[in-house]
């Protein structure tokens, strides 16, 4: 999913649900999915009901530990089931219809890299699958098991690995374990006056390794957002042994260490710490919202500001669809969110340039949240928190629709500007038609632009439809398959910043060089010879 | 070597030194040789002559490619002589000295990836290695076969391959063969208004190609200077095919491939073109300079710079020697150049916050060159020009300096902030005192920064001494061994942007993590099965 701006940390009263997205407490109750649902005419009478670990069939363990290592592990049924999948509509569906992916037999939660390396040991020695996991909120498949070739499965967690372990103020760097959670990681470097300034839209819910095995993306359009930039160093468990590369703030000797890893997604080792580069909080912001009567008026203001050197901090191109939907604009507008940020000195000026250049490709500042001008404080504006509160508030709105029987989903690529046009308008119509076809509802299909580069966008969909219910996790891998056919079409990636993981193995199969397939199974073959690490991610 | 801004392309009628840098018609005379060194106690009295082809004892090819490659290929010996080394002190000494390395058999110059493919198939058939050369200015052993294994070697030259095949104006992008010379890229993408910005100081004798494989730094001080951040896609024919990947402003699926062909140096296969991301040429520049009596607060002061918004396109820090060689300073001070661009907006506001930010950390400017003030031209000022000059005479006068027997190099690294102090200090006393102790000439070693990171910086030392006239080979290995000492010590890069080629590789294979290099031989086994390829670069 695509980012936000930080959240105090939760007290740690409240409860993680076991299936659905976040905090159980967030969760619309049953009125409330049913308000949503009568808003899609094909979608269910009343909610399905919220689903329960005891309802499940789950298994006695097919592996146990050695006792040296039986402190690590859990073999609690709720644990486990938590453990099973990751946060995908698909994965919603399967948990509320009772049929989850696999649950891994074990749950281990090391303490250190010691016993990351005993427990791959131990797992190569018994053929038993592991599954790293970090905070649980992978979209695409990344944490379950698929297979049928091993023996049992562990879910590796590393959230009890979470502490940031040193702090460089003088080179702004920080040595960060891998399982520390986005809250706490910033609540640990508050103290430093500094930020890692990553802020994808899971953070609440996802850990600086996750982010690193994904290549996850910030919220920030522009500039250094993607979490490979900020990457000095990485130590990470194979079974192999453990790989650490210097903290340096750039190399030419040879191919990147790092690079290897920063995607690799638990197939070729554990990330276990990073040394991350960090930032200064900034003190200036300033946002505005323009509104385009003309979406291809917009894409082309956004590409004039993508290449000038204005680097807005946040460049959110929404659709009519998406403007509407989020309360941006009823007229049919498509509304650009502009944003900017600095710890250094005022960024009015910045953001009026930017409002500038967006009114000469047509843009309007009547009527559009937030206003045409520029609006600075140290907090950000009204608009920007109401629209915040919606962002973080919609993965929880979307298990309400599941609830109800719905297809409510999202899904994203990347691609150079001249792809972008044909591209958004065929996933729309081809999406749209497939849903409508197969549920026999007029389905909405939405997009906005999350990323911006000099060279091209990353356009993200909203798919909403009335669903086929019962058939849901079929319908939605249909129109999957047709999305995947249109980024194919134009050479878009399969994944921007959502990972390969399972899901999207085919489009990724597609899309990979077929040398470069050769090297990267040859480097598992090197790393993981038993075949244990994340078995069916990225290669065979 | 560190960069500079580009020079129109040379007139055709001028030739290229086989054994020495860039022009013949640019290396200084005899009589500049002999008064460059009569700056130098212990140097020769008059200068080796220049070497000449027809003086080496060059053998018979070794091996004759069939018939139908026979047009790509050139046994010529002052043509296999040109491609016997790279462009290093150590190599320059040992033409002088009339031993060269091992010449290759053949020089093919394929005009297609066709051409490279066939090539390939027969050297793998034959057991014929292949040393890719660009513009052949390695200066880390990057271009020569130093091995036995191989019945025979073909250096293959990329510079048939020297058309940009496609521009993408909107989304600022090209398509560019790999063995495209600086100068002629930019000439070809001039009209289209677009540059790519990419000036290592070698630009005028080496390729798009050469920067892609060896992770080449740019001419720029901070944001995007290295090459790895232009490419859009890349194009590399390997003996198990070619990988084609696709044009992408961003992806998060999987590693990324173009990663690990960028630096690989010919050794997983052959880059034969690339999508590379253009800019629009800048419009507005201005430079100042400021001088610091303590060395210390101008590090403090760069750092503060680096770590600020204000992305200073030249921030190039002189220590008091580095100074008063350049003629920047000759009271003992340090001197930091500054300059700005933008292709959008005048940057002369940006100039005088970075000088502020200087004088407040210690800077005076007071009577160094450029002054301290800001000035804004659509052409840089003369004292940049100056300093241009006399930056691209450099490796012409290393070379005349190697005439007379001196030690004349350079070798460059990275390291954290925290490192830097240091590391500078510890390279020039321990290198220093080598070097007189092997010479017994007291000896200069002098220090710039030439790139800066908020959280590092990359700080290139140049080593003048008398040499021991016969054995400077010698005397420069010992010496490149101390400074690797000392960069292992405080884990400093073993290079920024030179490469790992063959001189680097026992401080390379230190610093490489041991999983990675498991993961890179393993690569390579599949890349390159019969291992033709660059022997003896990064993996053995």
């Amino acid at each position: 999913m695509a980012g936000t701006t930080p959240q105090p940390t939760p007290p740690t009263s409240r409860t993680r649900s076991w299936w659905g997205w976040g905090w159980t407490d967030a969760h619309p109750d049953d009125a409330e999915c049913a308000a949503m649902g009568a808003l899609l005419p094909g979608t269910l009478d009343r909610p399905l009901p919220v689903p329960r670990v005891r309802d499940l069939a789950i298994a006695a363990p097919a592996a146990e530990p050695p006792g040296s290592l039986a402190h690590l592990v859990s073999t609690d049924p709720g644990d486990r089931a938590a453990h099973a999948m990751g946060k995908a509509y698909r994965d919603v569906v399967r948990a509320l219809r009772g049929r989850p992916g696999r649950v891994p037999d074990l749950v281990a939660r090391p303490t250190d890299d010691r016993g990351v390396a005993d427990l791959l040991d131990w797992a190569g020695e018994r053929q038993v699958a592991v599954v790293p996991f970090g905070g649980g909120s992978s979209v695409s498949g990344g944490v379950e098991y698929r297979g049928d070739a091993h023996r049992a499965v562990m879910s590796l967690d590393l959230t009890a690995m979470d502490r940031v372990l040193e702090v460089d103020t003088e080179g702004r760097a920080a040595r960060i374990q891998a399982g520390t959670l986005g809250p706490s990681l910033e609540d640990q470097l508050r103290p430093h006056g500094l930020t890692l300034r990553h802020f994808p839209q899971s953070f609440e819910f996802s850990t600086l390794g996750g982010w690193l095995a994904t290549r996850a993306g910030g919220h920030y359009a522009t500039g250094r957002t993607h979490i490979d930039d900020f990457v000095q160093s990485l130590r990470v468990v194979t079974p192999a042994g453990t790989s650490s590369s210097w903290r340096l703030p750039a190399s030419g000797a040879g191919p990147s260490p790092d690079r290897l890893f920063l995607g690799s997604e638990g197939a070729l080792g554990v990330i276990t710490e990073a040394w991350v580069r960090l930032q200064e909080r900034p003190r200036h912001k300033a946002s505005a919202a323009v509104a385009f009567p003309d979406f291809q008026d917009a894409l082309r203001a956004v590409r004039a500001l993508a290449q000038s050197d204005l680097s807005p901090a946040n460049c959110r191109l929404l659709d009519s669809g998406e403007a509407a939907l989020s309360g941006a604009a009823h007229d049919g507008a498509s509304v650009l969110v502009l944003g900017f940020e600095s710890a250094d000195e005022p960024v009015a000026g910045r953001l009026e340039r930017a409002v500038a250049l967006a009114r000469s490709h047509g843009g309007r500042d009547d009527g559009t949240a937030g206003g045409g001008g520029a609006q600075e404080s140290p907090h950000g504006d009204a608009a920007v928190s109401a629209w915040r509160s919606a962002f973080l508030r919609m993965p929880y709105l979307r298990d309400g629709l599941a609830r109800m029987g719905a297809i409510a989903e999202t899904f994203e690529t990347a691609a150079t500007w001249d792809r972008v046009p044909g591209l958004i308008e065929e996933v729309r119509r081809e999406v749209g038609e497939a849903a409508a076809k197969a549920t026999g509802f007029p389905a909405t299909v939405n997009c906005r632009l999350t990323h911006v580069y000099p060279d091209g966008a990353a356009p993200y969909f909203t798919v909403l439809a009335a669903g086929r219910p019962g058939d849901e996790v079929a319908v939605w891998d249909d129109l999957k398959a047709v999305a995947s056919e249109v980024l194919h079409r134009h050479r878009a990636t399969i994944t921007h910043h959502h990972a390969v993981g399972r899901d999207h193995r085919p489009g990724y199969d597609r899309q990979r060089p077929d040398p470069f397939a050769l090297a990267l199974r040859a480097a598992k073959g090197a790393l993981d010879p038993r075949g244990i690490l994340n078995p069916g991610v990225l290669v065979d």
